[in-house]
Parts: C-alpha cells; sequence; structure tokens
C-alpha cells in the first residue's frame, strides 16, 4: 500500500495510471474507521485496478460549534486495517493541502440539501460537496462508495455528481450496525456506556414506526409522532429531527409506501447521531 | 470532425480515448466565432491528439436582462470555420442536456468574481464557472484555453481550476483586434457603422492611459481618471467602469508598475463592451 500526502503528487501518479487503462475505485472517509467503512472497500475493491481511500477531516463540514477539534482519530490503526483490505492507496492529505491561504471556490448543491441535516447544520452540505468534488478530481475514480447511514449526504453527491457530469458511477452500500442494532459511527466513541445504551433509541425508534406501518399505517405524519414520542421517552436522548421522506426528493411523504425512507437525527449528551431505515413489509 | 450533441455520448468516447492515452485540448465558446476564438484552437492544436470546441450559449451566466435571447448565432458559419482550424471533436449540447429539470447543482468563485464584472452582473461568473466545470468533466480535457479579452473570466477560471484540483491546465491567449485597434467580440455584431466607431473609445482610452503610464505617471488612481474623462467626452459611450488592478488578484493598484492590467466595461447603445491591456512601457 502506497501513503502519498500530496494531492498533485497523487493526481499525477493517478493520471499516468488512468492512461495506461487502469480502473480506479475510491472510498472517501474522514477516519477512525469501523466495520461501516471496510464495507465500502469491499463494495468495490474486485471491480477496479487500484482501490484508493482517503482520510481527511474536512474542516469545511464543520461548524465553529461542531467538533472539528475533538473528532477521534487513529491513522495507525486504520493504516492497518485498511492495508488488510487490499487497498492500494492511502491519501492522507493535510488542511493546508486542501485549503491553501487564499481558497476561493466552493460547490453547493440546494435542494435535496437545503433539508434535514442542511437545516440543522446551515453549510455542512456545502462542505461535503466541496471536498468530495476536489478529491474526486484528485483521484479521478471511475466508480465511489458512500455509506447510507449518511443518506442524505449519499444522495446530494449523486445529485452533484448527476448535474455536474462527472465522470464517476456512484455507489452506496447499507448501514452496519452493531450487534444490538446501533449503526456504526466513528462518533460513537464520544459515548459513556450510559449514552451507547440511550443511543439505542434511534434505531428502537425507527423499527418501533417500521412495525406500525407493517401493522398498517400509512400516514407519515403518524409515524413521524409516533418515532417522536418513542424518542422523547428516553433519557439522555434529545431530538434533532424525524422525517418520512420520498427515498430520492428528500421530500416528506404524507401518504407512505414500501421503500420510502424514515429519518432520525438526535443528540445523546453532546454527541449528535443519525441513524435511518426504508420502510418495508418484512 | 465529429459533431456530439448529447454530453452523456461525447463524455463516453472521451473516457474511452483517453484510456488509450490520447491527450484532449479544450475550447469552450458561446460561437459566431471571429479570429479571437481561432487563435485559441490554434494555441493548442499541435499539443494535443484530440481538439474539442463547444459551442454553447449557457443561459445561466446571462442576468433576465441581458441578451441570451438575441445572442448572435451561426451555427453553420462557426462549423465550416473550426473544421479548417482542424477541431476533432464540435460540441453542441443543447439547454435541456446541460440544465435538465431539477437542475440544482452550482460552483461559485467568491473573491475574484466579487469585483468589476462581478459587480456589474450579479450571477454571471456563478454561470460562467458552473458550465465550465460541467463542460470540462464531460470534455476531461488536458490543456483548456481561454481569451484574455474576458481577462476576469479567464482568472476566476483558472482559481477555479487550481481551488478544486481540476486535472487540467488552463491557457490564456491575447486579444485579437481589428486592423483600427477594437477587441474582437461576437458582440460587435450588435453595433451600428456609427456605434463601431464610437466603440473605439474603449481601445483608445486604454492607450491614452498607457500612454500616460510612459510618461511616467505611477498613480492608479489618475490613470483611471484619465480613461474615464476620455470615454465621458465620446458621445454614444456609456461608463460601466475602469480600473487599474493587479494582473493576478485584480484588486485596484494605487501605486502601479509595468504588468499591471487596466480594465475596462463600457455600453455602446444597448450593448455592453469590454476591453483591456497591460501596462508597458514600451
Amino acid at each position: 500500500m502506497r501513503v502519498f500526502e500530496s494531492p498533485q503528487e497523487l493526481q499525477q501518479y493517478i493520471t499516468e495510471e488512468k492512461r495506461k487503462g487502469k480502473t480506479v475505485g475510491f472510498v472517501p472517509t474522514m477516519g477512525f474507521l469501523h466495520e461501516g467503512h471496510l464495507s465500502l472497500l469491499r463494495a468495490v475493491r474486485p471491480d477496479v485496478d487500484i482501490l484508493v481511500m482517503s482520510i481527511f477531516v474536512n474542516p469545511l463540514q464543520f461548524a465553529p460549534s461542531e467538533d472539528l477539534k475533538t473528532y477521534p482519530r487513529d491513522i495507525a490503526k486504520d493504516q492497518a486495517m485498511v492495508e488488510k483490505e487490499g487497498v492500494d492507496i492511502l491519501f492522507l492529505p493535510s488542511d493546508e493541502s486542501m485549503y491553501p491561504s487564499g481558497y476561493s471556490t466552493y460547490v453547493g448543491e440546494i435542494e435535496l440539501s437545503q433539508r434535514w441535516c442542511g437545516k440543522s447544520r446551515p453549510g455542512h452540505f456545502r462542505g461535503v460537496t466541496t471536498v468530495v468534488l476536489k478529491l474526486f478530481n484528485i483521484v479521478q475514480p471511475d466508480i465511489s462508495v458512500f455509506g447510507e447511514k449518511d443518506y442524505q449526504q449519499a444522495k446530494v453527491i449523486a445529485k452533484m455528481a448527476s448535474d455536474l457530469n462527472l465522470p464517476v458511477t456512484i455507489r452506496t452500500c447499507p448501514i452496519v450496525r452493531e450487534p444490538d442494532g446501533l449503526a456504526m459511527s466513528s462518533r460513537n466513541s464520544y459515548l459513556t456506556s450510559e449514552q451507547r445504551q440511550a443511543a439505542l433509541a434511534l434505531t428502537n425508534s425507527l423499527d418501533y414506526a417500521i412495525n406500525e406501518f407493517r401493522k398498517g399505517v400509512r400516514q407519515g405524519n403518524y409515524l413521524i409522532q409516533a418515532m417522536c414520542l418513542y424518542i422523547q421517552t428516553q433519557d439522555n436522548v434529545k431530538l434533532d429531527y424525524v422525517a418520512c421522506v420520498d427515498k430520492d426528493t428528500l421530500s416528506p411523504k404524507e401518504h407512505v409506501d414500501v421503500g420510502d425512507r424514515l429519518l432520525v437525527a438526535a443528540y445523546v449528551g453532546e454527541t449528535r447521531l443519525i441513524d435511518n431505515k426504508p420502510l418495508t413489509l418484512e
């Protein structure tokens, strides 16, 4: 496995390899890797010649009040994990190499990204689309893979890729969960053991609503209310939002059907967690 | 010469050619071609395997009050002209293929593009950067060439390319002028013969200021005032702005030197024209 820190050197290397006909797969991450990240690597490894993972805690997608400084980092452990997955190139750019002094270009998706997490975290998705576009231009992937835990993010990136005619195929992979159902997230490391237990309220509230759906409920508002009530009964959990949306447009659904998506975001202590599930009949 | 109308088909074709090791040069235009455009083709033709020109009157860079509907078009004549210059691919996308219903992603450079033409034409440069990025993603050029008549545009595009790590080299070419000095522009076709004569005020005002510089004047404000006065004495010419700027940052210069740039924009009748020249000693 080769490690690159310079965007220019990696870009030049990839450009030369692509000229020889090589294909490139890419998994961008913020590191502190877990099985969720590894599942993304496994989903693309067989289909490409060169597999690239980036680890970059992107300052542009954090608001000043958020957890940029405390975001968990363990590059040595990450490096050992991805080497086992057959990653060819690990890209570890510095903040300065990605956003040099005088940086002034930003990319924004202005429909999908206005809702839900976009409302709770102003500027967040602009930071995400900008860094992902930069990483795509450096790595020049044929295929890039994103996890469905960040469901809205995956949709926003796919919309950007389509709108901007990016020559890349966007894939998504299902959420990987802990045995008790908690969606894997690097931010779970913030939780005390008590909070870790309370955090189950997110996945359990989704299951509760899906169960109501399976019993025949088809009113989106009823499912939302059920999830809100469920979460509000949990100590140490503060609801951010609950939504019942069309799986592609992310717009709210009044009358729901199989395939529509439930989204939830909540604070457990200081830690903001998100989760989502599709409505299914079994 | 092959003609493509579909972004997807052109992108796929280029992707395959690049995989074989071919290099691509690209000249994006709005058509109604003149010697200025042809000079851009000649500047890159010897250095690439595949030379692509696009003709697309980009609605996104026109304000509602501007001349989108009347912008001059003559595709048949353009096609004959570029065939002679050895263009391999002419790309003629439709509005609908570039901005399908629900389009929602925009790219903005927020420093260089705020000044001068950016102030006179709000949203203009966002339209330019968005369409150029889309065209770059479709055509995947190794080299792209822009004319210095649109001096600020060329700087904004180069800044976007640098900020977003685009794998493309941006070249610029000097303004091509009519024998009497008028900068070539597709919009010159709007001018009556009287206006055509009046339009010389732009290049003449630049020459007047450069002459003052050569006589020893080094105060930016003095040069600006001289140009303003020159233009204000001309019938049928209404000044938009005059600037004396650093050639890279486009910020105003108080004390000027060789290499700094004079910019001018003015209306001749309804037609908005721009011009610029560097300060030189001979």
